[in-house]
């Protein structure tokens, strides 16, 4: 591929980012995409209607990027949660550190490259092949490899400061959420597992016998996890159903409505009624007490403690002999329980992980046939071998310009969708207890796979699906991605400005939901005006996108520093992009308090590692002992770092100390809210609200249409059991 | 090798054996070797003196076998301590896997082995090679193959069901001994590291602010650790010299006398007064407020509450937002704490930990020398290549036989005796709180180091250590090890009998302090007749040796089942030997409760997953898809099993249930005891007994002769820092 290639490409990538921006900013506009585009105002209740018609919805305009710009942290602190706060840091770290990847690499390590070989005549840059700016350009034992030594230590150094200080900010914010934050009935509440079975009494009388007996000063009361049988399960999808059929017809003027997404491709995780209001809690727990009388209790129990304290030390400490028993953890926070898993017996987690571990990495190997399809268009003369009718078509520059520089992304991206759906899945199955917990496994699955099969496959396999037996030495790992990661860096800078480029337009234009609205809208003629329900961050494809941005930037950048323009255009177009989603479209549903930090220190510390052993192999292909010898020590100071981060802040994010909880007890108790807040506790979790758009119209008509903003402190009950 | 070779060995080996073990019962009844073979009686004062000579002094006997035979568990218990009993569990675990393997073993794989090529015309026994009786005779694509699998099947099944009834056991015996054990003051305690420095206040009152803020109502009191300084330590050196050389000299007329191990080899670890007298504590607590005062406080202390629970939960539960700082952990036991090791700031504990963990393993690489020199015996061709003047030697039959039978088991074990002090010291530099933990760690270091030094360099190396790359391919590695690990059975078996045998000898000999009783007896002409030191069982060097025992025999069995029989004998010795040896020399000093077991479990499992991808590799080898096919299940359903164990069991090992601690403070409550558990408490920790002597003086002066058996409720002071 020569540079006049990766301009078509450039091209075509800015080209088509422009058109749907400026779409966008058109879409927007229209009232009748008001809840694709602006579903969070829309469940916040903040939304104006605009004048119908007018010039100004036709014309494109740069204001969502200005509203992005000047909101501030706070704000976004304010309306997103930690999460969205923590995952904007990613993008302004990887901004920070490829701005001074891109300094550094184009005044030191780019003329060494370029010029790396005396004796080569250089053509015209548009018809110079990409390899000239590469670092196998320059010729062995040459004395300039220093300046990419010094470059890997610059970026390395940088790195490591950056995260260091990233880390410590995120952690005090962490704990400033968690002691700042509303009541939060989460950190009073353990969730009790694996409890024994015995035929004289139920669990509920045994846990009440249990916590009454080991924790008498702090026990409050509890509340069982009821199984859902069969029969619960059926009725509640024919009601969904009948709510989904039903809300394409009937005009809802019960303005607190239920919104369902289950049509719009988004999980249908939950039924939510925004806002709640207070007289509701007794309304329900009637409902709740009805469906736990038709249904089994299961072996897991919500305990509630007096104080914050007492629930943490519950949850930590081992509560009994037999570790299979009597198993407690922190509870997640009532929106975001995952019921359906709380019934999972206990002795099935460990082997449903290890299952679901073998799964995913099955899943990855699988995966190994589009990616090797994939490679083959790289490579046009093998692919004309192969299918020899394609020979004329090709013959074109036009034609092979595209093919090798633009089909290969397209064809990726595009299996790659099935992807997350498919790690969701395992990591429900998984058992994990909370909706954020599965979010994040399956991030942490999503990010391995993105990375195996983008960055290892392809470098690795070339075409060929015989060469992966490389693998299996390990000593000259260092040497065969020396040689081979250079050789596919033109692959990955196309796959940044494809791939990259273009799901960020994607990602603001909202396609899939866009066209729901439309097909909702114009076939189903359903002409409600509010949200059709409203998206939480979609975490576990979004974060592992990054991270493998930043994961080749750091890999590719010593070695071909062509890469990082594009990616610091990635950056700064996600900074713009994430923020405005933030503010307009996701709602953040449930907040981990920002536990997405460790995953994101841990995949930039393995990115620059990887990108060191790939420096010591090229320096050891290209005979310079000396750049090797200072390569060495700067992977080991990497490795330390890490591991003092992972002392130093790591616990902070697995449970919380027992100096904070107790200040922030002692404040509650002083100011006399402690009471106020056991009597939440125990309407605070809710397993079946099945029953809720019958509770909907309950309110609608003891409260009329009165509108009250949600009150922070009063916890929502809401979801219902998948 | 061939039979008559193995029969030399077995001869001589038996015969040095039998040797040891009658000179043994001779020289235990020796008044004069009372205090090395009756250390721990001396110990506990339960002594009779013999009559001075007589001729029955000089007869061999088998009476320590038959006590040894006679002792019972609950014995054995009260004497040794559980760590003692876990430590013959494994013992014991061997000879019953060992008895199934031995029966499997000879009836199916034996006469598949020796009869597996019909073409090969049988010899006579005697001058049958070795490789007749291995898994190496039977032809390719046998019909009989499956025999292997199945005896695969039965020791695999066997020892799993035994190890989980074993860990079952355990775990069972840990709870029974904490609960029924006396008052353990480390059960209340909690020693708190990386105490904040502030200019304002002493450590001291900072522990006392933060204890009684945060757990004002189960905080008692708590005690400094101090750092002791270099004059300190040159006092301390000074002195111990000083009563050195007087104890040679002076007849010491004061009964509960110092005992000191300096000399003998043992690490000088500890001044004992044993036993110690009630009345002393409050003379002692007058002595170490004196030594406080010239000392520093170092950023550590014992915090000491009031219930165990209380205890544990300060343990367990994250205290400060900063998880570098206010770091706690469960106490030691008084004699178990490793006082100078407390004063490490607690931020180097991550970098020691890494360093001796890199440390470690360049040891082991390093000690690849004498390995390699050791397997270029058993090649006597190379050998004579290389030392062309050793020929006209090594012509002679039986030089050959006895360079191939037994001299590379002779250098390789010699080599292998500076092994364990090396990896006590590392595991004293790590940074250990405890005695014990120091002990399991160097254990482990130990077991590490023997399984790859002993069996997979050999296996590997042959005798060319450039051969060692075979290590880099992974995916080879069943086909290397089953190509490669028959080859070294021989060797194994020698081992078995050279180093195993032997060892035991020497362990109930007890030579090295043997000779230096004689050295004190004769040289010095020191003739006192207690005991020069008690000695602690050194289970960081006997339990790598059980378990890499058991190792070789799980991985060699099917292959080459002549080792089982070996092994069996070596088992059967070990248990009469340590079981003595328990009862007669070695003083339990501290208590681990059975922390022991999880590393011989997972060492087990390890070794039974290797035999297992060994097989499938020679299945593969031998072209017999059914046994491998049937054998991939057993490996899955193995490392399963391990983690079921690891589940349910391994967390009772690592923290005591809440429930239990409950029970048992309140048990105590109830009886009154507490009031009387918190006076003994404060008085538990003495970082300084320095001028013990002194103390005993006193002792002595104040209460005459009086002889008073230890009071199992009080705690000994004694230790002091190293």
């Amino acid at each position: 591929m020569n540079v006049s290639a990766l301009l078509t490409s450039v091209g075509i990538n800015t080209g088509l980012c422009a058109v749907l921006l400026l779409l966008y900013s058109i879409l927007r506009k229209q009232p009748s995409n008001v809840n694709v585009y602006f579903g969070r105002r829309l469940a916040s209740m903040h939304l104006t209607h605009r004048d119908p018609l007018c010039l100004e919805r036709f014309v494109p305009s740069p204001s969502w990027m200005v509203k992005a710009w000047k909101t501030n942290e706070e704000e976004i602190l304010g309306i997103g949660g930690m999460d969205a706060v923590v995952f904007l840091r990613i993008v302004v770290f990887s901004i920070r550190i490829f701005s001074i990847a891109f300094v550094i690499c184009f005044l030191l390590v780019l003329p060494v490259n370029y010029y790396g070989k005396e004796q080569i005549h250089h053509k015209r840059i548009s018809s110079e092949q990409m390899e000239v700016f590469t670092i196998e350009n320059v010729k062995e034992g040459s004395r300039w490899l220093w300046t990419h030594c010094l470059a890997l230590y610059i970026i390395t150094c940088s790195a490591c400061i950056l995260l260091y200080y990233e880390y410590k900010s995120i952690s005090q914010m962490r704990l400033k959420h968690i002691t700042g934050s509303p009541i939060n009935p989460s950190h009073f509440t353990v969730l009790v597992r694996a409890l024994p079975w015995s035929s004289e009494e139920s669990y509920s009388d045994s846990v009440k016998r249990f916590f009454t007996n080991y924790h008498a000063s702090n026990y409050l009361s509890h509340q069982m996890v009821y199984r859902s049988g069969r029969v619960q399960k059926l009725m509640t999808d024919a009601e969904k159903m009948y709510m989904v059929i039903k809300a394409a017809s009937i005009e809802q003027n019960c303005k607190p409505s239920l919104k369902q997404h289950g049509l719009c491709g988004q999980p249908a995780d939950s039924f939510n009624i925004l806002p709640s209001e207070d007289g509701s809690v007794s309304g329900k727990s009637v409902v709740n007490m009805d469906m736990s009388k038709s249904t089994k209790e299961s072996a897991a129990a919500f305990v509630f403690f007096k104080t914050r304290y007492a629930a943490a030390v519950a949850a930590q400490v081992l509560q009994f002999s037999n570790p299979m028993l009597w198993v407690t953890n922190l509870a997640p926070e009532p929106h975001d329980v995952y019921w359906s898993n709380l019934c999972i017996p206990y002795k099935q987690l460990w082997i449903r992980k290890i299952g679901t571990l073998v799964a995913t990495i099955a899943f990855m190997f699988v995966f190994l046939i589009p990616v090797t399809f994939v490679q083959g268009l790289t490579q046009l003369d093998q692919l004309q071998q192969t299918f020899p009718f394609l020979r004329g078509l090709l013959k074109k520059k036009y034609m092979s310009q595209l093919v090798t520089g633009y089909l290969p992304s397209v064809v990726l991206i595009l299996a790659l969708y099935i992807v997350p759906p498919v790690m969701m899945l395992f990591s429900a199955v998984e058992g994990s207890i909370s909706r954020s917990g599965r979010k994040r496994s399956a991030c942490c699955k999503v990010l391995y796979f993105t990375i195996w099969n983008v960055f290892f496959v392809n470098v690795f396999t070339g075409s060929v699906i015989s060469q992966l037996n490389v693998f299996s030495s390990v000593k000259d790992i260092p040497t065969q991605l020396a040689k081979a990661v250079p050789r596919q860096v033109t692959f990955f800078t196309t796959y940044v400005l494809s791939s990259g480029w273009a799901s960020l337009a994607c990602e603001v234009m909202q396609i899939f939901t866009l066209f729901c609205n439309l097909f909702k809208r114009f076939v189903l003629k359903h002409k409600d005006d509010s949200s059709s329900g409203t998206l939480s961050f979609p975490y576990h494809t979004e974060v592992p996108r990054l991270l493998l941005f930043g994961f080749l930037g750091f890999t590719c950048s010593i070695l071909a520093p062509l890469i990082v323009p594009f990616l610091w255009v990635y950056f700064v177009l996600a900074y713009f992009v994430y923020r405005n989603q933030i503010l307009n479209v996701y709602v953040s549903k449930y907040e981990t308090g920002g536990r997405l930090w460790p995953i994101v220190h841990n995949t930039t510390i393995f990115s620059l590692a990887l990108s060191q052993i790939i420096a010591l192999g090229v320096f050891g292909i290209k005979r310079s002992p000396v750049a090797s010898g200072f390569t060495f020590p700067l992977i080991i100071c990497t490795l330390l770092f890490n591991e003092y981060c992972r002392q130093r802040f790591l616990p902070i994010f697995k449970s919380n100390a027992a100096e904070t909880l107790i200040e922030m007890d002692r404040k509650d108790e002083q100011s006399g809210k402690m009471e106020d807040i056991h009597r939440q506790l125990r309407a605070a979790y809710y397993q079946f609200t099945v029953a809720s758009h019958e509770l909907c119209k309950f309110e609608c008509l003891s409260h009329g249409a009165q509108k009250s903003s949600p009150d922070p402190k009063n916890v929502k009950p809401g979801n219902e059991p998948r």
